[in-house]
């Protein structure tokens, strides 16, 4: 199996399955029915439900008998991209506007509304949408006892969703938020790491869990197996994001799509940066916490950002981070037999470490 | 039974049980734990929760095995309180600040923040302590499965709350934010008939059917018991609303703890004030329209409404519509056994429709 077909693949057929559901038949009004699919059929990387799939297939499962689980695991991942877009006032999702800017124009069409009374429309609607794609989420886990997998191992993965994932990953979100009101000298390496674990942690071992029960038809979570499993997603979902701050500083702006330095500008938290602050000597940080924040950061102030990191050795030490944490996970599947669905694995490793977009 | 005693003891009951679930004990930060906990534990007249249990009583089940169903009911009901009171902007709830002000106050405190900055941070955080809720809600219908109820009966109630549910309720939500920015006369008294059966009354129908399905031990929504029952909260919800319609101008505002003729200056599409419109005269009706969305409603002015519900017969005809939804909810109960549960049933129909408060 090749990865990047086998991605296309899955996205089409969960784009197929969510395109298709009856969850949303009733919902009124046409825009808000609208904006509940909106998130989910833009495609996007579609790496939740694969990782569903594959872990799965990883245990000898049938994997067809996943795809609700994978589809749900995608429409959980879009009910909270909704809500944060909201919160982060986020205008734009996958090159398309985000779900409360969509709504918001529409609002302003047809209600002919200023562009406050339209924003409040906006953001009123996509709480709601985000909300039904929650429990959209849920009712395609229960959907999965349709297709023969045991009550009570549905219900097991029914509440890894409501309890542990949803505990978490809100918990992550709200820490998150909670940190834009700080200082980033405020904030530790440990805090953050902490907060990404929760936010896009949880949500990655959820994925493997829930295939990987089907498979196994355990109630289990301290099966060894899904413990392992679990491991490579921790590895994995660190690795993602330090090699995003990375990107976010020494990345290619065409590659990324997206311009560089937004990090400094946003004044977000990076690891990266936690890191380069606390190497740093007074006159360094000084120059730094300068430029978190400021509203555009120049060619040549990037310059100086990329000399102090790799001056301070943090690029470095982030950068053997990931290739570190990438090895770690292709150890946790060490007692996998050696399957197309292991391959696929070490491959999406391999892939996330050392993307360029 | 005595209702009053009967509704105080309920309630005790599941607070009790919300107080030491579980489901809390990771959510992090302190804030957002207090904020999910927040309006489940002010109390409020668990109307919900009692319906639950009541049905499973009425149909001769353990109520104690309906018990965490009853919770559920209470909690998805408050998630959705916390969010509509972001959406319309509603700073108090049964007594004292709303979800989204008591973080909005905390954060003022904790980060010094100035009235707009802790306004966005007050939302963002009740955003997510809802969607926690809703999490919270659906974890506790699992817990159903703990007190030897069928597997598939668990998830058939669990589908109802996001499937059949959500989409109502969520649905109905939205059309009522849609109302707001149209003008009273543009909308029908069809369609605001509609929106509460789906904003409230789909939820009152959950509650009987999950105590239903729990005594009866049954998936079956069409299941001629249930289909009574629904019957029943249907009218009863609307009967609930009409009388609320009703108290909002010819209540007393002391006995109610909230000033009279607030949904004229709201211009909230009230049945009785469509009803009103729809059988006036040009003269009055301009009177009317003239005094929706005002201010402040002053004594003559609401005097001057009465005097044109009066005459124009609208008053009438919504006081006799509650009389005759409160005998036709009773109807629906003739079938039940003569128990203590169905007197109670009884009794809390005919207090809704005829209380001053």
């Amino acid at each position: 199996m090749n990865l990047f077909e086998e991605i296309k693949k899955i996205s089409e057929k969960i784009t197929e399955l969510l395109k298709t559901d009856d969850f949303f038949t009733e919902i009124e009004p046409q825009e808000l029915r609208d904006a509940v699919k909106s998130y989910p059929l833009r495609g996007g990387k579609r790496l939740r439900p694969a990782l569903t799939l594959w872990a799965c297939g990883l245990l000898e499962g049938d994997t067809e008998k996943a795809i609700y689980a994978a589809a749900a695991s995608e429409v959980y991942h879009n009910w909270t991209l909704v809500h944060d877009d909201i919160i982060d006032n986020d205008d734009m999702r996958r090159g398309k506007p985000s779900t409360h800017k969509e709504l918001s124009t529409f609002a302003k069409k047809k209600y002919k509304l200023n562009e406050t009374q339209a924003g409040k429309y906006g953001v009123s609607f996509a709480i709601l949408a985000g909300d039904l794609q929650q429990s959209w989420a849920i009712n395609l886990i229960l959907k999965t006892a349709g297709l023969g997998i045991p009550e009570n191992v549905v219900r097991s993965i029914c509440n890894d969703m409501v309890q542990d994932l949803s505990v978490k990953l809100i918990s992550g979100e709200a820490i998150d938020v909670a940190f834009s009101y700080k200082g980033v000298d405020e904030i530790s390496y440990k805090e953050v790491e902490h907060m990404l674990y929760l936010k896009t942690g949880a949500l990655l071992n959820f994925c493997v869990i829930a295939g990987a029960k089907i498979a196994l038809k355990t109630t289990n979570n301290e099966h060894e197996k899904i413990k392992k499993l679990t491991e490579f997603t921790t590895h994995l979902g660190i690795a993602f994001q330090l090699r995003d701050d990375w990107l976010g500083i020494f990345g290619d702006a065409e590659k990324l799509g997206k311009p560089i330095g937004s990090d400094i500008s946003s004044a977000k938290p990076t690891l990266l940066m936690l890191e380069t602050l606390k190497r740093s000597d007074a006159e360094s940080k000084q120059i730094l916490i300068s430029l978190l924040g400021k509203d555009k950061i120049s060619e040549r102030e990037l310059e100086t950002v990329k000399k102090i990191m790799k001056k301070s050795g943090s690029e470095e030490f982030i950068s053997s981070k990931i290739a570190e944490l990438k090895i770690s996970a292709d150890k946790a599947l060490t007692s996998f037999p050696d399957n197309d669905y292991k391959k696929i694995f070490l491959d999406i490793n391999k892939y996330l470490a050392t993307r360029d977009y």
